[in-house]
């Protein structure tokens, strides 16, 4: 799908409001990539971010792949608006390991309030991608309250 | 609901299986109760584990309530088993604000293969209790695959 | 919890919202409570109702249980307001076994725009109830565009 | 994706155990295409499976689809199995509108006793398909328990 964003630096808002997030900067998380509807985020592995067998922690990526979904979803919206993730549902299809943890979300239904986002992660090894979660959430719009 | 665990050193199992998770320890969770299909998880603030308005992230609560959930369900489980999330489904009721985030999961069907867990999130605030987060969640047993 | 219904009349607003249901009528639901924030639903066992082995329908229940949640939800919505369901998850916790299927559900966040709720399907035999479904959904209230 | 049945009869089989089935007849739900991993469910249009707004009701489109999941899973399944629903989510991106829904479900991991779903909802208008339900799921094969 393609969708008109609202902002013309909609790129810009969805960098700086990503930089402001502590929490993925603690996870090592960047932005790789935006385009109206569409966000991606990557994680290099370190062994902080491990569950007990050496793989990415499930929560580690839910936490990019969900915040690649909510900036998907932000990067729709008008400039005095900020974004908040009303629920996800994911599942694990495969254990998350490789060098690094790709995170892509990309809306599905762009609503007025709610835009609805499919998410995935993929471990990357080798250059090979492997697909480790399927992600579906609902991002709701706040109006009138700026991000900043 | 009131389950008898298979094993008698339940609650040494889940701690030690715990310990082992590098991400927790990098979270700063902590164990503060297990009985069978129970589990507790707390976890101090830090700036570190926040989103933009300097709440707790919700991939950091997710992360801990996944694993109050799945602890819920491995203190059930026999020796020789180890544990799996297959999915979960989580809402955000409120933000995640306090100096401490109290995750609790529990078991609601105690299946052979599946466990079917319920989890919450609860902020704390002078010692007042928020519910932040509501999770519903899917945990696979792996048996004769012993945790370590 | 407790809520304040913001109209006087919300049984009657539920009960005539029901009615109009055509399929809760083909399904043969019918309202059995409701409560500010809480709505309940039965539906008697019919052969056409069921799966493969002659058990309700995981279908038909969830039918019943996602309308449970978004009358729960109803109940507190102004008059001009109408409803829709913006997603849910469930869990089959046992085959939908009994005479009747109950549904209930009950709104655990109640915000403006969207009120956050918990179903729970429970098949009756000989008057015992055994839980069969957990739902967790996201109900949108739609303003100024009446129900009718 | 693709993927190698372990019966040669899977088509036959999933067809059998649909029409045995009495809820998706009482739905007038009809097998349009079976592939191994993949499912194809049809609805057409009936006043008795709305909502208040006259478009398809969402239990009604959750129903199919959710069928579509299940035997799009059951098309891996040795002859000797069953097939149980797990769980699912979904999303209604649109209103039901049309002649026709279409289900379609597909494996999008093909575990051995897990088979994770995705399945999609399209309301048929004048041939044109609009997406208006996407669903994720899981499926548990039940070995040695023949469906029969």
């Amino acid at each position: 799908m393609t969708f008109e964003p609202e902002t013309p630096n909609f790129a810009e808002r969805v960098r700086e409001s990503l930089s402001r997030q502590a929490f993925m900067t603690y996870l090592g998380a960047t932005l790789a990539k935006v385009a109206p509807g569409y966000c991606e985020i990557r994680m290099p592995y370190r062994p902080e971010l491990t569950q007990q067998h050496g793989f990415f922690h499930a929560g580690a990526m839910a936490a990019v792949i969900d915040s690649a979904c909510g900036y998907a979803a932000f990067s729709l919206m008008p400039a005095d608006a900020s974004v908040v993730t009303v629920e996800y549902k994911m599942n694990l299809l495969a254990p998350g390991r490789g060098d690094t943890l790709v995170a892509r979300g990309e809306v599905i239904r762009n609503g007025r309030t709610l835009k609805i986002c499919r998410g995935e992660g993929f471990g990357v090894r080798n250059g090979a991608e492997t697909r480790c979660v399927e992600m579906l959430s609902t991002i709701m719009m706040l109006a009138n309250r700026q991000d900043r």
